[in-house]
């Protein structure tokens, strides 16, 4: 077996991409890694449109750039997989009490991790878009107004393949034991 | 490096542990695996409180006993690990507009996902739980009443350490190209 906290350093997101097309291959390998992923009750709230169609691609990019300036580098993805929020059907004792979609959010959380790791992996960048205009993507996509969105992660060969060290909390900040 | 999609292919449910300790050193690689994930704004919005004391992991072992007869198998757990949710500081420009904990049910999905991952490359297996006295958690834990809950995950040796093939939809069902 590899490492896989040497593959997690090494996940990042990625701001600067080459321009050039990412293989379907690859992109498939992504989607796999989020669909082996853990749901509550195996409901599997998702399902995933992976766009890398050059002309549909600069379309979704645009719905990428709402926020101010700092998603232009967008432009440059090779890729979007973008998820899509599904139905969850939980086990019956819970369903009758539970919204479905009450683990929705955290089970496309690791979905989303488990792409972007994949990504890394095969040396491909990521950066989960946060904000992004869901109204245009719909229409881009074709889906149902009422559709429910995911994540938006922008994919492609990072133009530096520098690891950064990560900025994060130390770990004993945020561990206790007892 | 060792093949990401054979290893999330090894992380499965486990639902009978052996009742054996856990090392405290592999319980931490599994928190650095979290430490080390994506989040919005990287607002990391989470804390781990990794429980290894046999007699307060039989006091978490009760928590998780609420639903039914179905985490009995918990009682057998050789440790837990609670991730809590934390405010999550966003960038300037979104948190003027946005709910500080907009991003964190998703992060803290992915956290999670990295725990149960690197549990798994450890020869490790996890369960995560979705419902469980969160009332008695926060006493057992000496929590502050309005602690959020991010995970509680079962974690221990497997009595079998056979992979079983995934039920999932099949990858045809869920994802599109365009």
């Amino acid at each position: 077996m590899g490492d896989f906290l040497e593959l997690a350093a090494r996940r990042q997101s990625c701001r600067s991409f080459t321009g050039e097309r990412v293989e379907r291959e690859k992109l498939t390998k992504c989607v796999e890694a989020a669909r082996l992923a853990p749901s509550g009750c195996n409901g599997q709230p998702w399902s995933f449109v992976v766009v890398d169609a050059p002309d549909k691609a600069a379309q979704v990019a645009k719905c990428a750039q709402v926020v101010g300036e700092s998603n232009k580098f967008t432009g440059k993805a090779g890729a979007f997989i973008v998820v899509l929020e599904e139905h969850a059907v939980l086990n019956p004792a819970l369903r009758k009490m539970l919204d479905s979609q009450i683990f929705a959010k955290g089970d496309i959380g690791g979905a989303v991790v488990s792409i972007c790791i994949e990504a890394a992996e095969l040396g491909i960048g990521t950066c989960v878009i946060g904000l992004y205009d869901r109204e245009s993507l719909t229409k881009i996509l074709n889906l149902p107004v009422e559709q429910r969105f995911g994540a938006l992660i922008a994919v492609g060969y990072p133009t530096d393949e520098t690891i950064r060290p990560k900025i994060r909390k130390p770990l004993e900040e945020i561990v206790r034991y007892v």
